[in-house]
């Protein structure tokens, strides 16, 4: 019997980089390899839809993210992974929670509010400004996400606490005004990691400020990359501070207690930045050089993954057919009782 | 090869009265029987669940409308009839439609603004007070119940012409982002018979008033609320007003040409409003004797609807596969193009 449920998801917009790695990946990774949790992780592909009309992207990113799982030892036996578009439940649930979400609710979420902010910053007239119903809703979408697999604990960054309070409130009204208790309320676990690695211009690493580094591209792009993030000037010989480098994040990310004390100590004793850079680069690489044959591999082979998408959709539909059943029932949506 | 393809549904809140009847029931079943046309027609049971948390009332009204309908003749083998429930493709296409709808188009939906300004009204400091996100939502759900059949009309009340124009503006918002002409631009087809019957007292016929006239209750019920139809004091002998007499008007909706100028002649005649009251009791129960029969039936088989939704969701998902497809592949939600 396992000890309790973790649920957790990422956004398919865009090519896996480091800091989702440091600030997600790795910590999904480690939780699907843990045999006393039931774990779920998924691919949020209908909330991209909100920030992205991409097909190509959209498609491409599902790929590379699914590779990168699976490249870097997503244990797909033993965590159950799917898409979402595959798991119809979900926008079904999202609607029966849409009709208990009070409107307020919504109007109070960070990502609709620094929207309008955004809007009254640029003086206009209309508030709701280029804002979509998909962005205005997204998070009865995760309600729906979570709440449907009744999980103890969702994995998150600090910038999605919001999203499991808003969960848990529109689970609690679900279960007033039914009077039944369908819902577990599920609590945020912080991955405190997120948001921590900078990119190679020093700004905290996005997509959206173009200062990404793939987790796979080919051995000469690394070490490209790695030689362009930007250090301060202190030269050879003199001693450095590894707090807050992105050198060092990347490094720490990968490395055992040892291997970061070892680095440590080299910042201490004034290893020149070329060194570091080296030094980080080869580390890496060698980490790297299989998991990146594999996701090279899968990349060339959609069909192995998406099989796994079959299996892992099945295996999510099974896991919460209970309580889609009682759903149902509790709202009137079920199947006539028999004669 | 059918001439065109027409869509109407209709929500699952309450017992099926003679207002429905003759607002949106009636013309539902004759385009049902027209071989020259391809129709649909849905219960809004998703929708339901905006106004109603009572889980009885919903399931019993779903048994109820389906009884009634299947009762007065619906044609299910040329018509496709389904819950809303049982094409998941719904709720799926509703989130995917949301992310291209601007939230400004809701925002100035009637019901919602309806709302609001009821709200202000009662000088409530939030304006949103009570409103919840099905309320709100609803226009985008039911684009999606109709842009998914790709119809050329829908079969509307006058009331409902601003969501098929929401239908429009959506979908051509979508067609302009994803530049591939994915959806037709449907047309409402108004009833313009809807809201035209007044119930017992005097009132629209309205589940909200309390007023209505059940299609199917016993024939001493029947009997009794068509006595209790309230008139004016015109004595016997003299002549009667047969525009907006309630009476008269139910007793249209059922008769023929000849039969309909046989009471306006007996309106002008002066006729009693007892005799008037025994000639529509008369007259509709007989039409409704066999019906009655068929629709208690249906009510204690259960079974045989549930198998109809099966059958009529089948056909309604087989109609809409291609365009499913359509749009995952357009959106990139679609499957990795095979190697």
């Amino acid at each position: 019997m396992k000890k309790y449920k973790i649920l957790t998801g990422i956004m398919t917009t865009g090519t896996p980089h480091l800091g989702n790695y440091i600030g997600a990946i790795k910590s999904a990774i480690k939780v699907s390899k843990n045999n006393n949790i039931k774990s779920f992780f998924f691919l949020a592909d209908l909330h991209a839809l909100i920030k992205l009309y991409d097909s190509y992207k959209i498609n491409r990113s599902l790929l590379e993210i699914s590779a990168t799982l699976l490249a870097l030892g997503l244990n797909t036996k033993n965590t159950i992974f799917y898409r979402q578009l595959d798991v119809p439940e979900i926008t079904e649930i999202m609607w029966i929670l849409s009709c208990v979400c009070a409107k307020g609710l919504m109007n109070r979420a960070h990502a609709y509010k620094a929207a309008v902010i955004n809007n009254k910053n640029l003086k206009y007239y209309d508030i709701d400004n280029k804002i979509n119903m998909g962005l205005y809703n997204y998070p009865i979408l995760m309600a729906a996400d979570i709440l449907l697999f009744n999980v103890n604990y969702v994995l998150v960054g600090i910038d999605q606490i919001q999203h499991i309070e808003i969960a848990r409130d529109i689970a609690i009204r679900f279960n007033y005004i039914y009077n039944e208790k369908c819902f577990l309320l599920p609590k945020a676990l912080i991955n405190k990691n997120i948001n921590l690695i900078n990119g190679i211009d020093g700004q905290k690493m996005s997509k959206s400020y173009n200062n990404t580094i793939p987790i796979f591209c080919t051995e000469l792009e690394l070490k490209n990359y790695i030689r362009k993030i930007k250090t301060n000037s202190l030269a050879p010989g003199t001693p450095k501070n590894h707090n807050n480098c992105t050198l060092f994040e990347i490094f720490k990310a990968f490395a055992n207690n040892n291997e970061i004390n070892y680095l440590k100590n080299c910042y201490y004793e004034g290893i020149s930045w070329i060194e570091i850079k080296i030094l980080v680069f080869e580390y890496l690489n060698k980490i790297l050089i299989e998991p990146r044959k594999k996701y090279n591999y899968l990349l060339n082979n959609p069909n192995y993954i998406q099989n796994l998408f079959k299996i892992g959709s099945e295996k999510a539909r099974l896991e919460i057919a209970p309580l889609v059943y009682r759903l149902r029932n509790v709202t009137g949506l079920g199947n006539f009782k028999k004669n």
